[in-house]
């Protein structure tokens, strides 16, 4: 190494580089987060931080100085790396000079024993922005946890990550398959209903005979509910659209879905529970 | 020119370039269109094409190859460049070897004199995506008419027109500034409510009370509504969030309003019209 390159950040560029790959960062159980106000979300959470990286440029903007001195105070360290070496690490199109390596939360799924609740699972979606903005959604909109099913793309993406806005600091995202899934949902108690454009419109269901714990499967628009999944959900619901209309972005069907199944007896904000 | 090159290509594509520019598209009233779903569903619009460019790798492929076809069976010119100079012309990531140029439709804001109607109104929404989705979801919920207010970005912009996934080329799009957007919707008895997270909740509201006739305003989620609306509004209204949530992107957001204010009595689909 030339004498005025640090080891410890020539070690953390080459894992952040590394956890690009989907099988390093199982590995390693760590994640990349990209992005000034990711990385401030980051920061804020409680998941352990292993390290900064940040340009020089960067660094003399206020914000990142600030979030800089917030990451050093934590004994979270922070390395000066180039432009180039940090691009070579990123995963989305403008990483803003900064990036963090993280700990990847644990994941077992665990469904309260009883009380109203309310949990999301993607059943094959790829588009890591979508994916991102569906995991804010029900991040948001109340769900206690969202699970991937296979062929849905990792969460721990920088891409996800970024378009998940903080969310995934928080909210529980547990990978697993439809079988132990739909077994575990049905041991608790939890009925399962589908997001599918052949369903029950959602005008012809009585709010009052919602399930008072529901998990709702969402699949890409293109392609439909699984066909292994089927046969297997209680209902499937579809949101009446505009004659001649294809599809809804699964992100803003997904928020439509969640918001209209709500919990009827959930803590209702101050000023009424009307149903709207 | 060198002898091969054909100058009703050069022509196009010197137009193409040049669209990328608002200031061009208004004063051609010409816009670009990019992507094989897209020009398809360009061709399949009523709005007139004045020609396709596609690169010669591109049309090799079954799906190009019928869209030239259906394209050349319309009158329309197609023309083959080259990659780069494709490249040069197009503004979304991947333009997939082939855009089109396309006449703006005719743009006034056309008011039903009576019955329910939904409209959408933008305020200062600048990224392209997210417009585009917004746009998308308003026709698939029936929306009569977007408006854009200023400071939101030109919905001919090709990341837009792309992001719309063929709304663009049937559901009806508005710039215009408050004052007229106001005074227009407010003579033809429409009443305006914003989307505003210091809103009344949505549970708060009855939903037989809504206005038959009612149009959304939906703002920058980091932003909030314009303060020179604030005043003008009948209704500030919220979606109910989590606790320790920011905010929804906004086109989810719009999506849950517009379906949670959609009209008592619009065509409800077959098997009721319980409210959800």
């Amino acid at each position: 190494l030339p004498p005025d390159v640090d080891p410890i950040s020539v070690k953390l560029l080459t894992l952040a580089r590394d956890l690009q790959r989907r099988k390093a960062r199982e590995r390693h159980q760590l994640f990349v987060a990209e992005g000034v106000r990711t990385v401030e979300s980051l920061l804020a959470s409680a998941l352990p931080v292993r390290g900064l990286l940040v340009t020089p440029d960067a660094r003399r903007a206020p914000r990142v100085a600030a979030l800089c001195d917030v990451a050093e105070t934590g004994q979270v360290p922070v390395h000066e790396i180039s432009d180039a070496d940090l691009q070579s690490a990123a995963d989305t199109e403008n990483p803003q000079g900064v990036l963090a390596i993280a700990a990847i939360p644990e994941t077992t799924l665990r469904v309260p024993a009883a009380g109203v609740s309310r949990f999301l699972v993607l059943d094959a979606l790829q588009d890591p922005g979508n994916v991102g903005t569906v995991v804010r959604t029900a991040a948001a909109l109340g769900v206690t946890a969202t699970i991937c099913l296979p062929g849905t793309v990792d969460v721990w993406n920088a891409k996800v990550v970024r378009g998940a806005m903080g969310a995934l600091f928080s909210h529980p995202v547990i990978t697993m398959d439809w079988d132990r899934c739909s077994s575990a949902l049905r041991d608790a108690g939890v009925t399962c209903w589908a997001g599918d454009l052949g369903g029950v419109p959602l005008d012809a269901l009585d709010r009052g005979t919602l399930p008072e714990r529901l998990a709702l499967v969402v699949s890409n628009e293109g392609a439909g509910l699984s066909p292994h999944l089927e046969g297997s959900v209680a209902k499937r619901v579809a949101i009446p659209m505009a004659p001649g209309t294809e599809s809804l972005n699964v992100a803003v069907a997904t928020g439509i879905l969640l918001h209209a199944l709500r919990p009827v007896h959930a803590s209702a904000p101050a000023g009424g529970a009307t149903a709207v």
